[in-house]
């Protein structure tokens, strides 16, 4: 039997969150995933980090499971909840002792162990430890517990880190689906040995501006290279962007990917 | 009346410059473009840089324009014939006195005048000229000169970059498509003035492997951080990745934009 | 006739500029230099920036100018006098149409044209016009008016980048100094061709914490990858950092270079 | 009792390893040290990676030690002797299963049980393990097996991360020195807990030319942003730099560090 995955892409602001609100439990009406992941990280009204009230919106509107990446700490009331907060998780790979949270959730979906993560790469991002080493080491960990049903989460930077991690994962997780630039990628794709792979599955928020931030900020900065505060759009049509993946249940590799997207040029329909 | 435009990103390698043979004759016939126009960067089979051999086949498969990017130096062949190459452009915006070869090339097209001008990011590459002010630049003197069907090929890095150029340009070009990545993305839009934009068209090459080159090497040295020579990926099979755009040519607005993938799972179709 | 140049690095802080204004009018004294030079990037009391108020300490301590590098936009009242203030300079080589302020001074000293410029390059830091090119065209322009005497403070971090450009410039300044990293560094020298140079003329202000910052936020940064904000360190002893160059008025070429080092390890001492 | 280490930067090309071997017998002779470190990561004479035969001339000109960095493994030669050469140390926190070699030395000198321990920053460098993290690890065993007497070559780019290194450090080790800039700083001290600290020794090589390369290909690397082949500087005069610590033995505690730079401007005096 089949089981499938629902992935939104990062929430962008006050019009993420409403854009979440207002098409997920469409999505999920229509396409019944057994699990349903946002990525929150830009979900506060100044699109760095997610706050408790955030949390609960995004999980009220159908998600299962909330992942993070490098915005995941720049609003401090997120140190408030996450020890308490499984279904939030932040990237594994974060260094130093006691790090907030968790990097991984491990769930029981009708009788099968899933477990979904959060990772981050590191070319052109901050100096954070190995991907490719803690995410093996997890991955070891899981497949002794008999878990097999695995989704990953991969916030990095560019498409050869992204393809890197998963060619390293194929046949040992389910899916990996990389988040961070905002954009989607048309790649979607099944791996050799089973793993479902898509480059970006893009943002959820404005439509207008430059990846969710008002645009004039951002060509100012370009253009003279003083600082300039950049500011989340908060105007014009919105964007949601994500993905669905069919997994076989027994054998934990994937059937089928497919991208979501939904804006002015792609109106929702009938899945 | 329409002008229509075929784009092909980034191609690699033998695969890739045998990819193109294959495919664009049958592209140019279902889709009758006005001018074609084919990334290069990476043609030769170690998958940096150009020769004269490579830009007459590319050529002869159908292209009117060939674009470069950050690997155009790499193979100083080119520094034999790109003087003399009109139709083999590299990015604008190279610094130095004297650059070898053209920024953008000016055409005349059943009677339209058409540039298209190659264009290169900064963020997370090479420091060179400020692309924002040579391209301002360089549309000035065209539009002084009726040039009002431009494309730019802008190869880059980051999809800040991308959209912050195509809104700033929004309006004063047909169309911008990004490449560098590899990776097509699914945002092709119309921008509200009429400029039709891909954060990027993707590569035309080999599909296995990490956007283009040889899995191992590439996995090595993300795990080792110890130098690793990265090789093009010669087996298995191919991938096209473009968009066609079809611009109004008494405006020199964008009216279309559509991907072009062709792979293992999306098999060539007439359009 | 010589020409002596007194050179101090950016003045970081409230410790900072009281350890200028405590050491200046003494080192002006004994030196008796007829241009002093500070720079005063990181000023105010965070460490960013300068405002009017502390422009007038710096010049009132002993500065003929002030220069600035990275930081000269962070704290914005500085948009409110640079325009008149032609003795506080700011990097020629922002990009940008209309950059407040200016890259150089022309002053005559008794009898001498001279001229000091602020350069800032580009390795490892913000996307801006090209120090070489930049500077280049000044240089042609000077050079046309008769001024040899000229003084550089180049804001950068790589010491490729500095020598490289000392090299460039060797035979056309008089000197040419480096600011940016904090640190002073032990290679003043007088170049083949009789340019002055010293990699780094390191920073005056606290002694402690981590180059003029407090060291908890750094090490917890360094650490957990987790915001921190920085403090400028505001307890503890001081160090001044600077040089004086010896130049000779009519050929424009250097003599001679010596540090200027006063720390607790270091006291004052007459010259 | 004290002891004494003398340690000196980046070995750099045939003139950096003719240099080492003509002065560091004088040095030896006259400073009497217990303990020789010579950083030799760019002997050979394209000034990347060591062999073996520039490993026993540097160890027969006078070093106990010699330590790497970044360029550790561009010479592949390194791989057929460093796991059966104990006193060539590579940087600690290289990543991977099984890297060759080792990141620490542990030796019994005159009774002493002292550790030379090689270590790579990050910023601005190859993504690999955490070095603060990595160095704390080590030094919780070195402490057990009671051993206090421990000197630290950091390989790092940026005078922020080796302070910040110095500063985490400061009470557990004897000596923190930096090197990788080739260029040598004049900020030796002792750290409040009895560190002692040097931000970068500076390199041992050619002093002509850009860090150790010749001035043409790298200036035009700068100003065009071509690919410039870049060489070792193989004529005009040398540069040794480094310093020396003075420890004492009892309780692992800095007494005294002292720059050491023999050019053409300071000729070799006998200390
Ligand atoms: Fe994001
Ligand atoms: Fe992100
Ligand atoms: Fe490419
Ligand atoms: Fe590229
Ligand atoms: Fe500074
Ligand atoms: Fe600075
Ligand atoms: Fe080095
Ligand atoms: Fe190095």
């Amino acid at each position: 039997m089949d089981m499938r995955f629902l992935f939104l892409g990062d929430t962008v602001g006050n019009i993420g969150v409403a854009t979440v609100e207002k098409y997920l439990p469409l999505l999920k009406h229509d396409l019944k995933p057994q699990v349903t992941i946002v990525n929150g990280e830009n979900a506060t009204k100044v699109g760095r980090g997610i706050n408790h009230e955030l949390y609960l919106k995004i999980m009220n509107a159908g998600a299962d499971v909330i992942t993070l990446g490098n915005h995941a700490w720049n609003n401090s009331e997120i140190f408030d909840f996450i020890n308490q907060t499984k279904n939030l998780i932040r990237p594994l790979n974060y260094p130093g002792k006691d790090v907030p949270g968790h990097g991984y959730i491990e769930m029981n979906v009708n009788g099968n162990q899933v477990a979904v993560i959060n990772l981050q790469g590191r070319v052109f991002m901050d100096e954070i430890d190995d991907p490719f080493e803690n995410v093996d080491n997890l991955l070891t960990q899981l497949h002794k517990d008999n878990v097999n049903i695995i989704f990953v989460d991969f916030h990095a930077e560019t498409t050869s880190e992204k393809k890197a991690m998963a060619l390293h994962l194929d046949g040992r997780i389910s899916a990996l689906v990389g988040t961070h630039t905002h954009v989607q990628t048309s790649d979607g794709q099944i791996l050799p040995h089973g793993t479902a792979f898509l480059t970006d599955a893009g943002m959820t928020g404005p439509n207008d501006g430059v990846i969710g931030m008002k645009f004039e900020p951002v060509i100012n900065k370009f253009m003279t290279a003083r600082p300039n505060r950049f500011e989340v759009q908060e105007t014009g049509s919105a964007v949601l962007s994500g993905c669905y993946i069919d997994v076989d249940s027994k054998s934990g590799k994937a059937r089928k990917i497919k991208n979501i997207l939904i804006n002015k040029d792609h109106p929702y329909q009938e899945f």
